[in-house]
């Protein structure tokens, strides 16, 4: 066997957690508060189906649907992006300047095929995405944590960090984020903005679950504060259209729009037509305002049962994050004990989580002590039953 | 603007080939034998309408559909690859070895992330698939063109050039080459197979064509010669179900897999659901085998015509491939004629094609008399009146 490329190596530690994730999610007999899919009680099957039928004949879009298609994706998707979803919310943006990818993960992708050579300084919240962690490491990034406080990062923090570190990009997660739940408030986004603009660095927001609010008043993306296109806008339609259609875009100046074309053709030549077409037309026919709506709804009930869940079963000294939307929850527990450690007994009891050490993307060893826990696809009823089984666990180690 | 990643500008070359590729083809007013695509009056579209009309309910697959799905890919689209494309081409398949991509394509990209470092040595056919010349390039590899002669790739060459350069992998376009049209003799494969063997390199076959055969006896892949497992497939939905839907797979052993699966994740986690689904469903309830005599009978028209045209309009002194299947011949002008020079006239003239010259990865100005002509998705009408104004073009300049 010929020798695999370095990068591998760099990524080996974070794909295990990954595996790990993953494989958490397929376990019928476990109720899991691991995965990051929203309720597929939610999930607009009917209103797909119905497009569906309608659509896909030849005489209407089922050639355009099976056939080649244009690099930058669906020009009416791209419409749809930049009047429903960026324009509303401050972001001046012309559909010329959007990218459709195949899931929201795939701007990262690009973004470092665009930007990163290997040794380049990434800054990231502390915790933060693992999954995103795992490709800055396959691009051989060196990703360094900044701090976070109960409002998310910590401005001064990123400053300092960039003096001393010069990074290509700081990546965040402004709203609802993953795995905190946490959100950062409207000046520390126009902060961020203006570092990227007087340091030249590439502020890479990544906002999924902005429209996932079930409490508190909405705030603009960073990239909204921006004057000088240093932010990358990476948006996706996993969590307000379907998760398995993978479908996500991400918006920027022109200049890094065409290169990410360029590396997107090199990936994967465009993205699958299926999907574009058929979401597409769930918001051209007006169904994202209803759906939206229900998703809030169904996903809001269950926060609140989590939250209850908490209070009624962890024991003192428990911590938690109390998120005004999106899927996480962030647990830190009581007495030292190890949440990696912990988990393996809380899945022999029928219940998981994703220990929190995996979050951090400078492996010091911090978040022992800690779990994301998402009540996206579990209902009230598992949650109660989950959560008790666990309380029960951790105070049996107090 | 922080400034670009390195590896962009070992693409910018092959990139503007692509993004002329690309936009040639989306000009109704020109006769195109410019793209890659198959006839889109024999895509399936009423065949996929039907299927989603049944399955997209949520009683049914509707919710398997939208939800996040496993990062392999769907597992009865995996054991339909395995059971349907490569046991009976005498490939000894299991479907825990095979991996769903967004796109034949893709296989290349992630093949590189597990492999290739900067400056390694990829071999290739000379002329080779610009496409993912680009893919290579876009890894900082070096690609060494291999002769061909009149039946494809010199075995010989490229073993004096493996022992010359130390590849790490030859890429390989055994049937119906893209963009000559040749295809491989048996003896050929199977001692390309040796060399991956003897030599300790990866053998990288990229077969999308090989069911598209119109004249000729079938022949085995190169990866059913192969005892080592040095070999890697990688296979394509796009020619024999639908480009759009961008669904590839790749067929490895499990070690080289496991790193795909990886890098997959760090690249969009899995190809979309929808897809595989309608997929694995056409092939489920049998509609394959129909579908396949139906496309092939379309383009052996059209390959029949195009090869009438050329011999009815080309002036003498000019050189073509008469291809057993797929999408592509290969044209060799007499005279000196520059084919990307001639290429603003014909497009003048209402008719285009890929200019050879780009499909040479080692870039020393080979192929300037070529040029690409594909009779996939024109009628027999159209390459009539195109070639007709083609030949006269060529004629014209003698």
């Amino acid at each position: 066997m010929p020798e695999f490329a370095k990068r591998l190596s760099y990524m080996e530690q974070t794909a295990e957690v990954l595996r790990g994730l993953f494989g958490a999610m397929s376990d019928p007999s476990i109720i899991s508060f691991g995965g990051g899919a929203p309720a597929s009680v939610a999930l607009p099957v009917e209103q797909l189906h119905e497009i569906a039928r309608e659509v896909l004949r030849r005489e209407r879009r089922g050639v355009e649907a099976l056939q080649y298609g244009p690099v930058p994706g669906v020009r009416q998707l791209r419409e749809i992006v930049a009047d429903k979803l960026l324009k509303p919310n401050g972001v001046d943006a012309d559909p010329d300047d959007i990218l459709i990818v195949n899931g929201g993960l795939e701007t990262m992708n690009l973004l470092c095929q665009v930007f990163i050579s290997p040794g380049d300084v990434i800054l990231c919240e502390s915790p933060s995405f693992v999954h995103c962690v795992e490709i800055f490491e396959m691009f051989e990034a060196k990703c360094i944590g900044c701090e976070m406080d109960e409002h998310g990062i910590v401005i001064e923090d990123v400053e300092a960090k960039i003096q001393k570190h010069h990074p290509k990009m700081v990546y965040v997660i402004p709203t609802f984020q993953n795995p905190t739940g946490k959100t950062l408030p409207a000046e520390r986004r126009r902060a961020l903005a203006e570092l990227g603009s007087k340091y030249d660095v590439i502020i890479l927001e990544d906002d999924p679950y902005r429209d996932l609010r079930y409490s508190g008043a909405p705030l603009l993306p960073i990239q909204s504060y921006d004057r000088t296109g240093h932010t990358v806008m990476a948006g996706s339609f996993s969590k307000i259209f379907s998760p398995g259609s993978r479908l996500g875009y991400v918006h920027a100046r022109k200049e890094i729009i065409a290169h990410l074309t360029d590396a997107k053709i090199a990936t994967n030549s465009h993205t699958a037509m299926l999907p574009q077409i058929l979401c597409a037309e769930f918001f051209a026919r007006g169904y994202f305002e209803q759906h939206l709506k229900n998703l809030c709804a169904v996903h809001r009930e269950r926060r609140d049962a989590m939250m209850a869940a908490l209070e009624k079963y962890m024991p003192a000294g428990t911590k938690w994050v109390y998120p005004d939307g999106g899927l996480f929850s962030w647990v830190e527990l009581p007495g030292g004990i190890d949440a990696t450690e912990l988990l393996k007994e809380a899945r022999a009891h029928g219940v998981a989580y994703i220990a929190g050490e995996g979050f951090f993307a400078d492996k010091r060893g911090e978040g022992k002590n800690c779990m994301r826990i998402s009540f996206g696809n579990v209902t009230s009823e598992q949650i109660e039953t989950g959560m008790q089984r666990l309380g029960k666990l951790i105070a049996s180690k107090l």
